[in-house]
């Protein structure tokens, strides 16, 4: 019988945190502090959106691969994990919860909280760079490629130039204020959150080794699911309430930030996000990797309430 | 005749930031503004310690090797320039002045620092992953090697570590102030600044292909040369003025950090830098590699006055 969505998103859970567990400093290796405040962020209850992703797209190429994709899914969640902790900061979004936590930096102030967030970005590249340690040279080749692939993804064209993007949009930067239209905003959110989630993805069928065809099915799947992603992102901050999601609900509309559902409506928006996940399916049945996990996160995205 | 310690760095200087020029992002593969915040603080003047040494250590193996070198020294210099920006932060060291320009932040804000810093990381890694483009497996393996050295080094067990003590030290994490003596300075300095110097020579000797004897002696080399490099830092701090510094003299010291003239005093401390340049030189000379820039370059860390 086939595996269920719930089961196998309790499994990946399960594989990634005692991953991270095992890959993130301690006390003994690392200032104490530091290796404190990095763990309080990776361990804050996450959905693990992206090494989900990650194992559910080396599985959909080989079902035995889990155990190869599992640096490049965790290295993936310590990016994004870092990425939180400075969107957080008071000089970017100035939230003070996430996931009905105190944000790093109110627990251990702004300075350690930008370090922590450094610290994480960078044990990601010394984990892809050491592991998995089957060290054949085809392994090594493959994960120089994600290694390279990652860093585009997080660096200035993908999720730091995203970023910018969006302060610039939301009038933080004096001197230097945009406005974004509809496509302005899909370009912004293609870079500050899609080209990390689909690097997670083709992250993943890389590390299985994925033929050049599989992996250009799967970076189309991961580009519209990002895309949904976010459009149920916003929609969720315009009917959520603070308690549901765990952050403070109308924060992004009450920013003047533009979002899908202040230039589409909520109707429109639910609609277009329907249809990212209709083109996400259809990429990954072009090549037959219809049988494993990709096509129910896809479907889970858009249904999902927090 | 043999090149001068001068015509080498000039020689290098010219290498190391035509490669960065190329390599850095530019406002048609980035969003403008953060590839311009990422330029003005790698092209601030800096002394290019880090690549010199890389460039050093890699000819000191083998003549012809800057090119293999190249990268790693380009991608040290990125992540010790997100450093700057990082630790200039106000919630860190609090800097509005660096080689006598105004700091990132002063001028594009502190979002826009955060996330330049966070861009320069990222690209540094990206390098790594994809150059030299000589993509034979012995340098693939290499390259590997090199990233995860240098991942090591700026993350929390190194870099990230050294700036967390820190700050602690100074007494800017309510909750967790520390105390240094004389052993905890050097282990906090080791890590702060030390681990990314020695990442810096052992780079560039890996490129180059030493065998172990010659990496573990520029390793004990650079040991040295970053502790040397660090005392003479505290001591020209006391002495300089901000003309000469161009950055805010005797700032540690009113900050109530611990440093090597208020724990040795001045003259103490010269004669620590001295026998850490004799224990260098030793190192270097005990495997023969006496004949490149790396001695000159130690002796010049002794001897500069800002």
């Amino acid at each position: 019988m086939a595996e269920s969505l719930d089961a196998f998103l309790e499994r990946g859970r399960v594989l990634v945190d005692a991953a991270l567990g095992r890959w993130l400093p301690t006390a003994r290796t690392s200032p104490p502090l530091v290796a404190e405040a990095m763990r309080y962020s990776v361990f804050a209850g996450g959905k693990r959106l992206r090494p989900m992703l990650t194992l559910a797209a080396a599985e959909a190429i080989d079902r035995s691969a889990a155990g190869l994709a599992l640096p490049a899914a965790c290295a993936i969640e310590m990016i994004h994990t870092y990425s939180l902790i400075h969107d957080d900061l008071p000089a970017m979004d100035n939230d003070t919860l996430r996931r009905g936590r105190p944000t790093l930096h109110v627990v251990y102030g702004e300075g350690i909280a930008i370090l922590a967030g450094d610290g994480l970005h960078a044990e990601a590249f010394t984990l892809l760079a050491e592991s998995p340690s089957t060290d054949t040279s085809e392994i090594r080749e493959r994960r120089v490629r994600v290694s390279r692939l990652i860093g585009q993804a997080a660096g200035p064209a993908g999720m730091v130039g995203g970023q910018t993007i969006d302060l610039q949009a939301a009038g933080q930067v004096p001197g230097h204020a945009m406005t974004l239209d509809a496509d302005g905003l899909q370009a912004m959110h293609a870079r500050k959150t899609g080209a990390l989630i689909r690097a997670s993805a083709v992250s993943g069928a890389i590390m299985a080794g994925a033929n050049d065809a599989a992996v250009d099915a799967i970076d189309r799947y991961a580009t519209d699911l990002g895309l949904a992603f976010q459009i149920v992102d916003d929609v969720l901050d315009v009917e959520g309430s603070a308690e549901q999601l765990g952050k403070s609900a109308g924060k992004d509309a009450s920013a003047d930030k533009p979002t899908y559902p202040s230039l589409f409506g909520l109707e429109r928006s639910r609609a277009l996000a329907a249809e990212c996940v209709d083109r996400a399916l259809t990429a990954i049945a072009s090549v037959g990797l219809t049988n494993g996990q990709l096509g129910a996160i896809a479907t889970w995205v858009v249904s999902r309430r927090n």
